[in-house]
């Protein structure tokens, strides 16, 4: 089984970064949220000019045995024709990808689905090389969809092991290529739930507060799902599951998420920002920051859904997300709508000018330099 | 005096632009907020397929005479500094607007200093054509400064007036060359203090809740300014001042305040859309919005700002903004970050596709249609 090694960030350049944000000419701390996501990302990086490189999302795809009793308000096959739809670039990641930016890779992880053969160069090592936007498949595939947990684990622990390498693989390849700052996106349906019974095992808070709607439950189908998860954690109990991180991720997870938590200890393995989307991509990273707690030094949290469960997962991990627009859609579209904000706080502490450079009073000091030119 | 002519938007499309967005491929309401903010541009520009044109930030600078009397932790000098900052490129809002595609004109509106000859043409109608981004100084100075309003009215109606149809005119100007987003940003030590007194009077919601620590008093400082507004407002209220939008805003306003409500009366009288900033920005609106209330449907509301009184402001009109990150720096660099999410509901709405279009099931009525490879 592979290890992953990860470091807490090194907080030594901290007051340096602190310091340079403050000298910038804007009143102390006038960027909220912007300045500690700056002073992050120097950290991650360890530079006092922290550079977005080669920014790219990765969508996981799977399918889950569960969705066929009824966890989710779509049929499954809207797995795969999701990913169809990712692949013709009309969903919305797509479209909020190309608008920022961020370079698209659709891997199918687990879905009930052949997809044929593509254009794809599967492993070839440019395979994320000078492709432009135009989102790809990679063929991960590692069965087409879990077992229904309501009658036995979704995946044996080899499974899932070798879930994560492929997912861990997967980023090795993409950050040989440059990449330093990598987005999360998923589509599974019936994944919410899964990510439910995640949330609820690793956070130990009551399930009902880790169970919402979904893609749209309506009261009834809410009820349903969350009598249908009790059951199968009354089965994993009774089996004497315990909450070791590895071991409930292969019990309710999907393919997708699994792999997506082999994909950001990679990531953090190697120092890349990660860009943590809503409930589900949320789930893996809690899943990821059990099994290593400095990964939680790597991610940034980009919005806070509004399915119910993911209050529960950002509570336990002490986040605060970037934006909070009501969204519930995954597949990595907060990740996407946020990363203006992120590459905002990398551009105002290498690009905004200092008191100094400016020649403007402080009012800390009152001292006006001799106007300048240009920025500092 | 111009008299402005607001028509409310048409809802006639509404029903139409619903519909579009929930036939996307995604859950009924999943974009949340973006939905909304789609529907309301379409709605603006009564259209099912909106664009955003030419995006341009105005950010509208003057000084306030009662800086003096210490309303501010920086002292006035700071406010042509940081115009000089902008026009060099090296604020916060240039970085901003640089990344986010808006081009940034500087509005001197009153600031007490002489910025000497620059290479500008003042009235030329191409002014606003074919600068790509570099930031201009736009001369539409009023006076050095406004009076000191704990003495006497910042500024006579007829002053008040005339910064109004200046900052009309720029509006109009720039609408001619194809704008029709238009972002509204400030500079002026001391407007805060300004801000909390027309908030207090235009939502009659106790000062205190008005006056915030601006660029960022100490305790003592913000009971300094609490205790100057009070006096300001029983100077006001003793020599009969009611609470009439244009006789509040000309007893205290800046002139960049002032320039700012009449360019909004204009750009709404145009059906642009409007980027409504933090506090300051949000006086004007509101003081925009009292004069004609139809306005209110061409706002887009783009952060919560730290500062106090804007959370009375917002709640007065019940604004929900984009953005909640703790900014209270100004210069419009709200609106600036927020930008990307306004581009983001009119690009979903036109590129994503559709159930039908996509063949992806829809849980309403489970049919797939044939797969295509092309978004609709």
């Amino acid at each position: 089984m592979h290890s992953f090694e990860i470091s807490p960030v090194d907080r030594a350049l901290e007051n340096l970064l602190q310091n340079k944000v403050d000298r910038k000419t804007k009143p102390l701390g006038a960027l909220g949220a912007l300045e500690k996501l700056a002073i992050q990302i120097g950290l991650i990086q360890q530079r006092l000019d922290p550079q977005l490189c080669q920014p790219q999302l990765l969508v996981f795809a799977g399918d889950h045995g569960a969705a066929q009793a009824g966890v989710s308000a779509y049929p499954q096959d809207v797995t795969w024709q999701m990913v169809e739809n990712f692949l013709a670039g009309g969903a919305a990641i797509n479209v909020f990808a190309r608008q920022n930016g961020l370079a698209l890779t659709v891997v199918d992880a687990g879905v009930a689905h052949d997809f044929g053969p593509r254009d794809v160069k599967r492993t070839a090592p440019d395979f994320f090389e000078n492709r432009g936007l135009s989102p790809l498949l990679l063929d991960a595939k590692m069965a087409p969809g879990t077992a229904n947990y309501l009658e036995q684990p979704a995946m044996s622990a080899a499974q899932c092991a070798e879930a994560m390498a492929r997912g861990a693989a997967i980023v090795a390849q993409l950050a040989a290529t440059g990449c330093n700052v990598l987005g999360f996106g998923e589509m599974g349906i019936g994944n919410t739930a899964a990510a439910a019974l995640l949330t609820h095992c690793l956070t130990g808070l009551p399930l009902a507060e880790c169970v919402g709607r979904g893609t749209g439950l309506d009261d009834a189908g809410l009820k349903r799902k969350q009598a249908l998860l009790a059951t199968a954690l009354a089965r994993y109990r009774a089996a004497g599951g315990d909450d070791a991180p590895r071991q409930v991720l292969a019990e309710f997870g999907g393919f997708e998420m699994a792999m997506m938590v082999g994909a950001m200890l990679a990531a953090a393995e190697r120092r890349l920002v990660l860009l943590v989307d809503g409930f589900i991509v949320g789930a893996a990273a809690l899943t990821a920051i059990r099994l290593q707690p400095a990964l939680r030094d790597y991610c940034v949290f980009c919005h806070r859904s509004a399915e119910a469960g993911h209050r529960v997962q950002l509570q336990a991990l002490q986040a605060e997300p970037l934006l909070d627009l009501g969204l519930r859609l995954g597949e990595g579209t907060g990740a996407a709508l946020a990363f203006p904000l992120v590459q905002a706080a990398v551009n105002f502490l290498n690009e905004m000018a200092s008191f100094e450079s400016a020649g403007v009073a402080d009012k800390r000091d009152d001292v006006v330099a001799p106007r300048v030119s240009s920025a500092g």
